[in-house]
């Protein structure tokens, strides 16, 4: 195997984003696809090396039928080839689905519902699949929409009990290595139907990306870390601004949010915001940010949401239903 | 004229990003292009609304014959037309241009001279007509390239003297309202033959971006002006921080250097090697840091440089040639 195999790569992302520290146990989310097959084949090739215990879960969705059942039904086989503990998730999405929420998020909460368990019940980091190329388009998704700092991170390489080893790994090198290694792996047939744009990503941007530049995952994967430190540097800081100018529930002195320079305000803001379940968009921000500096003033951001700075303290504000109709 | 028009938009942007506070003088580079004239023309517009004198400067490369000096007679007669004074400067780019530079580079070496000049005679502010799309691009090019949070804030909209008003008019718009005020302008042949990438990006992949999202350069707009923000606070940040951490020419102490988060370290490492000329790759600045962390150690960055840490201090040392052909 070659110095950029799959499991070197894997090893050097444990290492790089200290996946593993202070952890003994490792469950993988195993699909079946090629992704998650390899990253299971590779993490077994590094259990003794790196002393953790490997075990494996299986989320059947039982959105495809017999070809849900024929998925799990492969990793049951893989997992006793590799002889892995496998644990295995039947969940019922399309009758626990909410209004306004598509299938496959509902799917995503579920699995990710899974994943929490295992994780309390084991005490164990989870692994997920995802790729250098999955990061990349990411990252371009968000571009397109026009993100901020966080949206430029890509997928995080670890967020509390997640980790992602396969980060560093193209899908390329990801199928060479299922085919060195002899790894059936099966192919989601809902895969060609995600979304739209990330599929025009995918199929029609990223080839002519690669051409341009052919180590651009790299490239990629280099820049997420660094901005990853820098947003969450950033996100801390506006953490204890946010602690230190806190005068009640909900409640901001203006005197210490004027201190902030402006991008701790900024997120300072969007965490007030967040408080009350306003998504924080720039516009939202800037009309805050305005009236905190001018030191008095009211804006309507929402139905019946109000951010308000009067008498030296800045708040969001949620007027009840019933008053509101009482004054409108 | 619409709400959204090249005028307001030029307008909005002078004001958010504050281009004209203390300046009573503004010289517009005039090429001639459809960006460059649009730009002196809503400018003329805006003259007498916001109070500053303007002019005009015209930099003919002598490039292209006599497609150069049809160019220049261009642009002085639009000026006359509008009533602004130009400054022609007339520049000889072949007999100039070093070893190891392209006619492009030293081209803009030239032209941005001519600007300072301006700037330092007049007391102006010289402003150049990159557009919303130049923006866009790049960004791409930098995002290619896996570029750092600086790469991502694209075109500074200020940088010293230098500001672009353009910067939220897109091409598309910029050449229609040419068209609306009956304004001439000028093709530079030799804008088909720029930089193989740029136009790749600006001909292969921004008609699909824009296909995915039809604002996209909004979009952009709003995260690169963000971005700037939070980049420039870290900048500042760490040019603080290496003027504590300072205990004598190129030395530093690394006590102060060990206290500092990653992001700053990170931004104190690469403003230590710009300092002796070594370009800050992010290979350099994680072997600087590691042995910044470890108390201790020595590694040989480029050539005759080396990146060294003893005795409590950090440094880049650069060891003369003849000493070094003495010990090797």
């Amino acid at each position: 195997m070659d110095n950029n195999s799959v499991r070197d790569k894997v090893l050097a992302a444990i290492r790089q984003y200290d996946m593993l520290t202070g952890c003994k146990s490792v469950t993988v989310a195993v699909s079946g696809g090629a992704d998650s097959v390899a990253l299971l084949h590779s993490l077994k090739m590094l259990e003794k090396e790196l002393g953790f215990e490997l075990s494996a879960c299986h989320v059947n969705h039982n959105l495809r039928g017999e070809e849900s059942d024929g998925d799990e039904a492969y990793v049951r086989s893989l997992c006793r080839e590799l002889d892995v503990p496998l644990r295995v998730f039947s969940v019922d999405v399309t009758g626990s689905v909410a209004k306004h929420q598509s299938t496959e998020e509902r799917a995503r909460e579920l699995r990710y519902e899974a994943f929490a368990e295992i994780s309390r019940e084991l005490g164990s980091k989870v692994a997920t699949a995802h790729n250098a190329c999955d990061n990349t388009e990411t990252v371009l998704l968000n571009l397109l929409r026009g993100t901020g700092l966080k949206g430029l991170c890509g997928i995080p390489p670890v967020r509390d009990y997640l980790i992602r080893p396969l980060l560093l790994c193209t899908r390329e090198e990801i199928e060479e290595y299922c085919g060195e290694n002899g790894l059936r792996y099966v192919t989601d047939s809902t895969n060609a139907s995600t979304a739209y744009t990330r599929n025009k990503i995918r199929l029609e941007l990223m080839p002519r990306l690669l051409e341009i530049n052919p180590s651009l995952h790299e490239g990629v994967g280099r820049m997420t870390f660094a901005l990853g430190e820098d947003s969450r540097f950033l996100e801390e800081m506006a953490e204890n601004a946010i602690a230190e100018a806190k005068a009640g529930d909900g409640v901001y002195l203006c005197e210490k949010l004027h201190s902030l320079p402006e991008p701790i305000l900024h997120r300072v803001i969007s965490l007030m915001l967040r408080e009350k379940d306003v998504e924080p968009t720039s516009l939202r921000i800037t009309g805050f940010s305005e009236i905190i500096k001018s030191g008095t003033g009211k804006i309507n951001i929402e139905k019946n949401k109000f951010a308000v700075v009067r008498k030296g303290v800045a708040e969001v504000q949620v007027i009840p239903q019933n008053y509101r109709k009482k004054i409108t």
